[in-house]
């Protein structure tokens, strides 16, 4: 039989759906999963997407171009200048979901070995994706008493070599909720400079930031024009992970003729997410307002419980729809297993994402989950409860939260 | 301004594609371009597809599962086992197309440097996805005057050593139409066997079989269930490009593994898609036979008219819609640029794939195009009789087609 490649062999399993089967299997005993794992948003997907599918009169279903239908393109230019962000058609590429943006930002422009810098936790599958193109992450850890903030630039600095081609941001960040304040931003610029770095960054959630720390889009940045690479996508704010609909939107050009040959051998993006992602943008306001005020009090109220339970720590996230919170434990992967495999309470158990799997440095985030507010309040209240529960049944936890150390049975 | 990855670099334009501007172009100044160059089936998409999208009753497009719906899944084995393929639902991953699941393969398979044999001429887009994954495509030329028949299996043994990894072939073949004999497919059962290779199969147009060449997956070949990887997808026997769904199938369950990982980091493929695809599954068989009848007597007029233009030759292709023909000129890509940027018979132009782009070693191919033929037989008469004009006007060709041998002015 013959090998498989070192590449797929390094492939870290999904953080977010590793535990997938376990929660299939509850389920189908009967048991009511509440699904903290995965930022699926449940709010509705606009109307006018949804019209706009249900009206398809071709006959035919094509391709589209390579780079996306330029009508879907050119309305996205108007999208951005809401945002100050000024494009034109020709420095948007449309992709399959922000992962192909992803994919192929790494794939255009680090070679096998390259490093590039990422705060940590981040998005676990943007370490796949620099697996997937021989590339190496190297990472600066924030620390959740700072509420994720970003490292001392310092840190960074401190990390570059001749290796170094680019710093990835995410911003609001998944999966802390920390959105990037202007001095950080500036201090990431100048850095980006100084070093003829790319910034990768990636901004889907835009349209949900709770706080007054305004929106700095790395393609507000000036004097940097060119190393700037950022990755969107549609499946957040318009609840629309399905249609898989991304972007990537650089204004250098030879990144992006580079990333149109990876995007021309696999011919194009979908073309009934487009025609769904194009009519969202003519969704009136009231849409997005209904959701952000929904996911903000989700949030005010997720974070409110999650800190009244003895031992848990939550910062308040200020944009996103996640938390990294903290449990009074000491293996939260253990903890996130048990709780699928072993615990339920009045039928229900709760499925949430081991933090551990979007930090890099080993150790880090063991006593940590990711938890997505995507659920109603009713069932947010529901998993509260479960989690609650769990936490006071988990048979192995011997110590008290003190100091942050904990004995397991095994342990001792 | 920083670099671009050498891999970024290499990456060839599609030879579909790459003309693509000039066409644009010239309809912008009102000529009628006729598409001869890339595998976009005009046939209508089965009714029952479009109906499933114009009925999708959610709220919510959510992700799907990584590997696809397990409705379409397991409707998908019904489908293998009316070619005798037998499968269960967890030997098929849905992609997001054919190219995707050759790159997913790709990926999981190979390691930078690795090598597979590859019979060319051969879709063009293999050669990009091997150096997305650093691996190295080793070709063995087929030839036109044995209708590109699988060269002797000595020359593909010849080629292999330590880094040799796989064989990929694709049948029906794209781009020359061929379809591998019952032998032939024998001949590369026992070499991938003999050496544990890879198989990489790519049967896209398994439907499109003109001949009496029987069908031969590369999952019908008895010992050697671990070495295969099949390639497939609903973009040519659906008329369903635009919904980018494809499959990558093995009963390699380790491959399947390492291949989800992968899958797991792009999240899922397209949604409303699968329900197309799916739906287009319980069409009635009346709409194969109407298409395959309407490809079949296409082939028959277009290979029939190409031969009776002086110089002209095409063997007959016996599967798929493609087929690869030699001009009376030194150059197709000059010439067809030269009918997309000069040349207009009333009004008309045509568009086609220079054959240069299909081969991987350097000279060959110099003076075939790939001719698709999606088009309805008006378009296609029309088109037959433009190229033929062309062929009288070019300008360029100052020999008589003798020998296989060409003088160009330039060369004089």
């Amino acid at each position: 039989m013959p090998q498989i490649s070192r590449r797929g062999a390094q492939m870290p399993p999904s953080p977010i759906r590793k535990l997938a089967p376990l929660a299939d299997a509850a389920k189908a005993e009967g048991t009511k999963v509440y699904h903290l794992n995965i930022g699926q948003p449940d709010l509705p997907t606009p109307r006018s997407a949804l019209e706009a599918i249900r009206s398809i009169d071709r006959t035919t279903l094509e391709y589209s171009p390579s780079d996306g239908y330029r009508f879907y393109r050119e309305n996205l230019t108007k999208y951005y200048r809401q945002f100050h962000i000024d494009l034109t058609p020709e420095e948007i590429i449309i992709t399959a979901g922000g992962s192909e943006a992803v994919l192929y930002a790494f794939m255009a422009c680090l070679n096998p070995n390259d490093e590039i810098i990422v705060p940590e936790p981040a998005y676990a599958n943007y370490m796949a994706f620099a697996i997937s193109a021989g590339a190496i992450i190297r990472t600066v850890p924030s620390t959740i008493e700072s509420g994720f903030a970003l490292p001392p630039i310092e840190a960074f600095e401190k990390l570059i070599s001749d290796r170094t081609k680019g710093i990835l941001i995410c911003n609001p960040n998944n999966p802390t909720g920390y959105v990037y304040t202007p001095r950080e931003m500036e201090q990431i610029r100048l850095l980006v400079k100084k070093y003829d770095l790319y910034l990768f960054s990636d901004e889907v959630y835009r349209e949900f930031i709770y706080s007054d720390t305004p929106y700095i889009s790395a393609c507000h940045l000036p004097d940097v024009e060119s190393n700037v690479v950022l990755i969107d996508s549609v499946s957040k704010r318009y609840s629309e992970c399905g249609i898989r609909i991304g972007a990537l939107i650089t204004r250098n050009r030879k990144v992006h003729d580079t990333v149109m040959k990876f995007c021309q051998a696999r011919l194009s993006p979908p073309l009934i997410g487009q025609i769904a992602a194009n009519a969202s943008l003519q969704e009136e306001d009231a849409y997005m307002q209904r959701n952000f005020d929904e996911y903000r009090s989700r949030r005010d109220y997720l974070i409110e419980r999650l800190n009244r339970i003895p031992g848990v720590y939550s910062p308040m996230p200020q944009g996103a729809f996640y938390t990294l919170a903290r449990l009074p434990l000491a293996d939260a992967d253990d903890f996130c297993t048990w709780c699928l495999s072993h615990f339920r309470y009045q039928g229900q158990t709760i499925f949430m994402a081991p933090a551990s799997g979007f930090y890099v440095t080993p150790g880090l985030g063991r006593n940590e989950v990711r938890i997505a507010y995507v659920l109603n309040k009713d069932d947010l209240n529901n998993a509260l409860t479960v989690l609650e529960k769990a936490l006071e049944a988990y048979p192995r936890i011997t110590g008290e939260y003190e100091h942050g150390t904990f004995h397991r049975e095994a342990d001792l």
